[in-house]
């Protein structure tokens, strides 16, 4: 393991010590330690494979070590691996033009782009953009929405628990309900509802006395909306198809932004370079990060349209960012930005994810009422954990499964498993599920054995 | 240049088309494009190297292309490129346990370190440290000081112009003026003023009404006071020596947390790992990020005392960031610390800095008036450029030079050259030196030439 | 008039070009002059009596010049008419001690009462108990809900027109749905509801991810909900029965402190000292003002469960104002409650109110669809105006029937008259009724026949 | 007694389990009760005189029960006590329009007056002014500074004792020091420091790195400047003259609105109608209230220059409030107003007041040390009570002096007095005494006497 010459004991010992909890590890007593990885799978200290179905939440869709990407990196070491971003290099200019020119064709609307490094801080920038534009701070966000721990993030993310230990957020977001209709929070049904939320979120601006909008002026007292077309850490839900353009025809009568955040769900991972094409709105603001550099580089940014970008309403020095535009991370990018586009990675997505969502409804079938949903869109599947009643939240349960998979111990043919789940959605049962595009039928195959056998270890 | 086949005039009408100008970009008209580096040197697409005597403000501090660090990026891309963080790998481990004991062997107390990427992002999770453990949301911060650009470092970044265009900042910090004694905020002579400045924040206290302190409680208003040990930005100012000490106590006294940003200063910048190590006090945070990795990768964190960090304090789940302790980045953190373990850095930077110093003050002869002050501490070096009367701030100069330096048209023996300087302070009239660790004597004097030959150009 | 000896058009000139129209004057233009009043009656220049059917918003309820009422101010004024609230005077501690005497008996609860000037610093009062309390800077409050025009009063009030031109309001309320039946933001029926809006905001604590809820803590990012038993500026709608019983139970629940403001409702307005008494629950803070004074002082205030107000939670020094408990205004409070205790106004309110409703449901009749709703408690009663559809709100002639009204060229007899209304409501369509309680079935006759004939003249 | 029949033991009873103590009674333990006032003098039960030397912080400068003002309430009890704020009265359009003509006159500049009922609601009005007109909800104000106790009030008052427990101010002032000599916030001495202080506040403005100015934009972070000409609850220092001329060029070259806080001062109690003309300036807002009714009434306001007041800037329904231009309030002040025209004040204020303050001075020559300074401006008097040093602040010889004033024991010829003063500034050793302007030669000398008998008492 490594060059470290340290053993797990040794370092679990270390880590207990000297490492903040304060980060996401730790969820698993004692954390999990891998050292090696490749294509779909991570191993541990013993060899043991794990095969992995969320891809360092969708960081890594390109497979782990991805031959082409990994040498993208490389040639860059070799070449100009570091500058100042004040200065320009090729890989920038080449990586944001070809995202502007894709926006430009599918959505037909001018833009640019503007890097930074991490999700949240592209959200922030995204923010800045806003703020910048409508001069509020204020912004909706949905209930279920993650946008990042920044502080400027953690006020538009719907859970009160990021925010709690943090003070007063006088930024806070006002969360609408999202189309989650598994567990619609107006408890309508979705053959019935004729998207009965989509008009409670138009009814705010009616009166004035709902809060949110003066008629004399025109002007509403938030800027912008802040969606996931998929919802990410709130546990892939899929809208429905016509949710989004009534949204929108709200946003734009009301002068209100739409943001589009799709760190977790960019790239392809719901069958489409950005998960909003599914929905067929333009929005005014993408943010994206994750997947573009297959995690290798925190390379991340924004596109906004240009009357939000130009260079007269958002000139030089309004942000900045030591390593926003950073060689190495561009270079990936870049290499990325040429792989999808010689290969038809819509088809690759949606037929893989298609295999994969008929097995898991297979699966649903053999555990009734435990798998109280399965959907998906492209690669971005879900599977909700429940009691029997097939809709009660079973926390504990997804826990357990989690917590088994990562044992190592399951079996398949002579060999050893162990299987990398996320668990994520509003009550933590559901297990989202963002697979490495190159996982293949024989991989999913294993990955729907070996979640049965989780399933059939962990019911009690 | 590079493998994109397009060239510099196409690169710049796709820049200007697609790219936000929002970035730090354009403050040279057109941007300067390079594509190499190598050692203190970048190179334009004509080949003619540029002597960079600000490293990308202090992230490539061993030098462009450091074979050691490539090196262990290489390895780790080979080995364990990408792992979700809520696992653990070997190198976070060794990384945080190695800065943690360092910081109990150097200040006698025990803390534990946290990972994130960017070093805005770092500085938020220490707001979060703070509010969390203070329950309060307002800081202290210095003038001049800077601390990122989130929205969250934006408001305890002393310019006001980052926050201008991005409404009300209801956290913004109370700046204080920090002891840059060529130019002191309250008028006083360093000879004779016996740290009048570190009197007046003591000063804030002594009555309720001063705006800050409630005798009854004991209480403060504000949770932590944000400090760089020498100001980046600001302008390379050095304070004097026991400034730090007398703000520390008064800060122990009235309940404030010290956060000590070591972004771009620590790492041996000033000839110690932390620059604070020149002051004489121990910080109860502090920030890191920039060097660690020497630009290979955003890799920041936060190093804090036990009794702010430990896990019952800041329980897992308090903070998260997809790409925190990536694997890429603390494998190349892990050599660096390896390195600067193997040699004597303090005294390798100690005796560069002391060497160019000297050159800088001959220089300063030689143009008596134009340099109105020349400072530096370790290898971060100061240069103020002011009128003739050697105090008015010249930044009109200041701005000819550097645009000069970036033409590649000075001539040293047969060889074209440039140089490239980072133009900071106050006023915009101060060029901030951050050469690397590997700069040579001859490096440092070629420096001093091409500077002199600047001055000479651009005086008229 | 008066002894200023200026007539009205000098007057309307001096206005024009001295006086402020920030304040409410200038809805009808050119504003409306009065010189007399008394009773139900308020007379301008020409002696022309207006019938008032909103009572200075209900601060004048016990009518115009109540001789007994006037006679306590001025023995106050002949006895102690000033001192400095830092010392006692006997009609404060009386007035606080009936009044936490009957929220003792009529709630069980023991509690103190704190006292200022005007409903909105009474208001101010009550955030801070909550603040100190809680420690929490953000509340619940209603759709359509009115708490007052300060900063912290506006931004737990609902319109957004009282916001938009003071910058951010960092810490705006999050606005609730209010059971406002005929025209219910869900889109219910009352028949059929089971009271659905109390269940959605119960919904709100089901998750984290719905925004407001960490259920690792218990504990809730709001301080309070602010509620109108029956709202005033909101149109005087009158809840289903048993909502706030269902309300409080989830404030419970959640521990979120219930602020009742009665400004407007209290002190018999609707039939019971308080309004919420009609509602059968007991609120941990009640804000009071207005009527206690008949409108001769400003006199307001709070009271609080013991434990949110005692000594040692909320110490001397805790709020301040100047006039807060002054002594003329205590004196009339003091008055007006002896007056309370010697006749039954429960009774009195109730019966005129049953008499008036009674007579405007036959106005409805004879105006179908254009008095869309008829509605009321006690001595609050509604109108809604509507289009022929009985629905859609007609702001317009609710506008023409108010400045009607006020021409006093309406005739009963051979007299002249004029009817003073208040419009009011989320769509500025309703009047909103608050007859003195000594109005007489003469005067209440002579309403609905003046009503009749405003909309008469109005309707086109 | 009252008519209320109850004894002071049954009322401090029930004062102790009904009121609430978080205003500022019980400073003294148990608070102390009067009944009846007249002139000067208040009056216990048993009859005993106490002089009054601070009348109600201000508010009744016009002596307590002064005929004609009572008389005036009393008129308007008979014609129009009660009136809505949204139709007009002849007393309010005269009280605007003589104060908008004062002035115009005065200061050469247009204006229009806006009413509220309470000082800080008018301060609140104020805010709402400069938000609406700069767009920014951040101001300067001074240390010592006191504005009022709402939430908006409390943002720019000094003290932190009044936030602490109410959780994040997001609009928090930034104090600034304000000019009192005798404890210069710099440590210079008035004879030499040329306003070092003014200087100072101009700094801030020199470089964007102090934090509050764009040098781009020509932009300030910072709204307004809320003054007190002369402080009230910071201890009635007086400020060099030429100090405010200093402020208001620096403000104007800022575009910083000055707001002059005249609540306390205004009124002639420092000899001018606004204590702000001491020092020939034209302020852009005038905060107004108190003494203007003789603490009959809370009637306050604000006066503002016609570009940021007038309609088209701040129209109808900017604000609001119940009480806002009561007819009790307004008929009062104008009789006020009509008193003042009609003798000058100025020159009976200042010839009392230099009588007084010439009598203090001897007072200070008895008591070397205990008196450390004494000051004043019109009736507006200050006594510093210190150690036998004349520096050190002793806050508990001055408590123990007001305590023993309030017992009534003091004697003069054969009578018995009690002598009520205020406690205020930074460290709570200030006497500041605002007689009665109808106070008289021999109250004066009485008051001189019965002071040097309290410091005989209470100096141990």
């Amino acid at each position: 393991m490594a060059d470290t010459n340290v053993k797990t004991d040794e370092l679990l010992a270390l880590e207990r010590r000297y490492c903040s909890f304060g980060d996401t590890v730790h969820y698993l007593e004692p954390p999990k330690v891998f050292v090696n990885c490749e294509g779909s799978y991570l191993y541990d200290e013993q060899g043991i494979p794990y095969l992995d179905l969320q891809m360092w939440y969708s960081a890594a869709s390109f497979g782990y070590k991805n031959a082409r990407l990994n040498e993208a990196l490389k040639r860059q070491l070799e070449r100009l691996p570091q500058l100042a971003c004040q200065y320009l290099h090729a890989e920038k200019i080449e990586v944001a033009a070809r995202i502007a020119q894709y926006c430009e064709k599918r959505f037909g609307v001018k833009g640019r782009v503007h890097f930074n490094v991490g999700g949240s801080q592209a959200i922030e920038d995204s923010l800045k953009v806003v703020r910048n534009y409508t001069g509020k701070n204020l912004a909706f966000a949905f209930m279920g929405g993650y946008h990042g721990r920044t502080l400027g993030a953690s006020a538009i993310t719907s859970s009160y628990r990021y925010r709690r230990r943090y003070g007063h957020f006088g930024d806070r977001a006002q969360f609408v309900p999202f189309p989650y209709c598994f567990r619609c929070f107006y408890g309508m049904k979705r053959a019935t509802c004729n998207l009965y939320c989509a008009d409670q979120f138009a009814k705010l601006f009616e009166s004035e006395y709902h809060g949110v909008w003066d008629a004399r002026e025109e002007g509403a007292e938030f800027g912008a909306f802040y969606i996931e077309a998929v919802q990410g850490t709130g546990g892939y839900a899929v809208p429905p198809q016509e949710y989004f353009a009534r949204l929108k025809a709200t946003c734009d009568r009301r002068k209100i932004l739409l943001v589009d955040d799709e760190i977790q769900m960019g790239v392809y991972r719901t069958g489409k370079f950005w998960a909003i094409e599914n929905f067929g709105i333009t929005p005014d603001i993408i943010v994206f990060g994750k997947a573009l550099t297959n995690g290798l580089n925190p390379l991340s940014g924004i596109w906004a349209r240009e009357e939000l970008i130009a260079p007269e309403v958002l000139p030089p020095g309004s942000t900045h960012s030591t390593f926003s535009s950073n060689t190495l991370g561009t270079a990936v990018a870049l290499e990325t930005l040429k792989m999808l586009e010689e290969e038809d990675y819509e088809k690759r997505v949606q037929e893989k994810g298609a295999y994969f969502l008929a097995g898991l409804r297979e699966l649903q079938q053999r555990h009734p009422g435990v798998i109280g949903d399965v959907d998906g869109l492209g690669l971005a599947l879900r599977i909700e954990i429940c009691k029997e009643d097939g809709i009660t939240p079973d926390r504990d349960l997804a826990g357990r499964i989690f917590a088994e998979g990562l044992k190592g111990s399951l079996e398949v043919g002579e060999r050893k498993y162990g299987l990398v789940l996320d668990v994520g959605g509003y009550y933590k049962n559901v297990f989202t599920l963002a697979p490495a595009f190159t996982i293949t039928r024989e991989e999913m195959d294993l990955a729907l054995e070996l979640l049965d056998q989780l399933l059939g270890r962990c019911r009690n």
